[in-house]
């Protein structure tokens, strides 16, 4: 059984503040600073270029690629870290299209990740104008399987409300339909339970800064489905890609498997604040965390709704529909969310108006959802958002 | 006057070593660990989400773009970091080929990264069969400048000899024959003096943990002359090159100039160990490093053509041709690399016979220089390098 004090003790959290937005930014594991500091000193700083091989730097990749890849119901070998989730979206959708060579839609939904539709119309774009990104709404998605889609791109927990798609249901019919599908685990990803493997996914991405705790700008992930990944040609076909990247040879050969999705020199510092991060999700079973992280959501949507009744509920009602964030919506969301922040319940906003709160039992506890609960109360029925220093907007939070 | 002690008392170099591979990956500087530390601990740790704004995360990438722009005459704003080096390549083949729409050439040479012609390679592919990646000899460029050529795409200073191509002139043939020209300054930034508004380079692209000691997998950056940069359709149309990021458009609409060059969320761990190291860079002026590593290169390849005549000269002699690095084969350079590193000296070694030795007067003086070319001189001449342990390849060192 996963020891969720001991988890939340490993954590750094603020005095006073219940961080309710570790689905944008996960906060700082408290090994990660030492972490980081020993690979600059002791190796950087001693080995030099040894610390490729002596440091094992150059497994880095691949060896934390599997430790997500038990997250996520992926086999060993299927799952490379590197990046940003925005390249690895492209590597994946350039993959898939070539698994489909006859079909030229990409059908997405608007829930998906902006981010993600916007690497598509490059994507796309570059191939040439025969090919389509078609979006949908998310509802919409199986009368739309039609056969002229060559693949399947969504997101399954959406960014706004926390709806999650079925990713086994929808992959099957899509398979039905002959129709590659590709699933961005950005909200999923250390937040709900993934079985890839069972769900027969052809290729996901995600990131490791919001679920996984990572730090800023910690790098993407790509899984690829085991019977293609000796199939596919890299559209970034890096070096480290490469069958023997220390040849120097001028023609790209691509190396095995998954370590063909590899692009250039991994990101090696920001790799070892990761692998301070799944030291804590080594200690813990997604079961309980998903089972947990269900019930903390629960109970802030009865206490939510019991103390302030003109907010509204955006996120599905069903916890098995939804990833592990709750989201209300309220006219004054931005104004009422940077009151909230102001007092220390730290989540936050999504034009128009939603109020969005991520909840992970990593650090997150009974205990602070009533007391975020108790503020947020404050803060909708005393008006305590109707202030002009609340209602800047332009800011990231 | 760039004052070079100064500087080399700002690293951390191991005990009884000469470090000759910052060409490879830069040593540490010192203050980078604490840098890293205090963004870690009281930007994450403290900040949270709100480091993006607070903590001026979110400038990064073009703060450090302007800094690194310095060393390379890049005017302020036509800089941007981020992915790595060879994402960056892509990025910028992509919008040079749509510059020239009616030619489908892509001339380089072999004595460019691999890495480089890989990229191009995936490129190519995905945009068609009418696409050719043509690659010559670093002599015959010019003559292959011919009028099915779009894009001219080298890089400056050649990995294994240190060979530099004349920029300027070559810029100015290829502009002359209505050619758009990209520059890799892999081995330039930080290690000559480059100009990129004097040459009218179209596009630049290079990496930041060889002579600019970011440290390992530091991120890449990208330059794009001002005339081009409110034209250009990225191939890589991530969230963060959005107009407005936030606003979480459907479609995507490129942001102003060089910030449609962002793709994803940017490494900003990485990129504050960058930042330290640039604090160095900031105290120097390049035209003082070029003069004074023009004279370790030609005291280095004095000392050792003095004492090892069963080396031969792999670089141009003269230091004009030539970037801060000096080459020599020898038919046991692996091994004979292997007995010089075991002694202290650190160089590296590239396939088939080249010894190579990168210089930098940051860190390296000529008391270095003498010394190093010493222990060379009795791994050659005492034949040290024969011994069995130093023949065992696939390192990468």
């Amino acid at each position: 059984m996963s020891d969720f004090r001991r988890t939340k003790a490993m954590f750094h959290l603020p005095e006073g503040v219940i961080y309710l937005d570790g689905n944008s930014l996960g906060p700082l594991p408290k090994a990660a600073c030492d972490h980081v500091s020993d690979m600059m000193r002791n190796q950087w700083g001693e080995m030099l270029i040894g610390g490729w091989n002596k440091a094992g730097w150059m497994r880095l990749s691949t060896d934390i690629g599997d430790r997500i890849g038990r997250l996520i119901g992926a086999a060993k070998g299927s799952v490379i870290t590197g990046d940003t989730l925005s390249i690895k979206v492209y590597q994946a959708l350039a993959s898939a299209l070539e698994l489909n060579p006859k079909r030229k839609v990409v059908l997405s939904d608007n829930g998906n990740f902006p981010s993600d539709l916007y690497m598509a119309q490059g994507l796309l774009h570059s191939l040439g104008s025969d090919y389509e990104l078609r979006i949908v709404s998310p509802d919409n998605i199986t009368e739309n399987l039609t056969n002229d889609v060559a693949v399947l791109m969504l997101t399954e927990v959406d960014y706004r409300t926390g709806r999650r798609h079925d990713m086994k249901e929808l992959t099957a019919q899509a398979h039905a339909k002959n129709v590659i599908t590709i699933w961005d685990l950005a909200h999923s990803a250390g937040a709900i339970d993934v079985d890839l493997t069972a769900a027969k996914a052809d290729f996901a991405i995600g990131c490791t800064y919001k679920y996984l705790n990572g730090g800023p700008g910690s790098p993407g992930f790509i899984y690829v489905a085991p019977k293609h990944a000796d199939s596919l040609r890299p559209a970034l076909s890096g070096w480290l890609g490469h069958e023997a990247p220390f040849a120097f040879d001028l023609e790209y050969r691509p190396g095995a498997g998954i370590e063909r999705m590899r692009v250039g020199t991994p990101p090696v510092i920001a790799l070892k604040s990761l692998e301070a991060a799944l030291d804590i999700w080594d200690m813990v079973e997604m079961r309980d965390i998903r089972a947990k992280s269900m019930e903390l959501c629960d109970l802030f949507i009865s206490e939510v709704e019991t103390r302030c009744p003109n907010l509204s509920l955006a996120s599905p009602r069903d916890a098995r529909n939804r990833g592990s964030q709750v989201s209300f919506r309220f006219r004054e969301g931005f104004a009422a969310m940077q009151a909230c922040i102001a007092r220390g319940v730290i989540g936050d906003f999504r034009a128009p108006d939603i109020m969005r709160f991520g909840f992970t039992p990593l650090y997150i506890d009974e205990g602070d959802v009533i007391t975020a609960a108790g503020i947020i109360e404050d803060v909708i029925t005393n008006n305590l958002w109707d202030r002009p220093a609340y209602k800047i907007k332009g800011k990231i939070t």
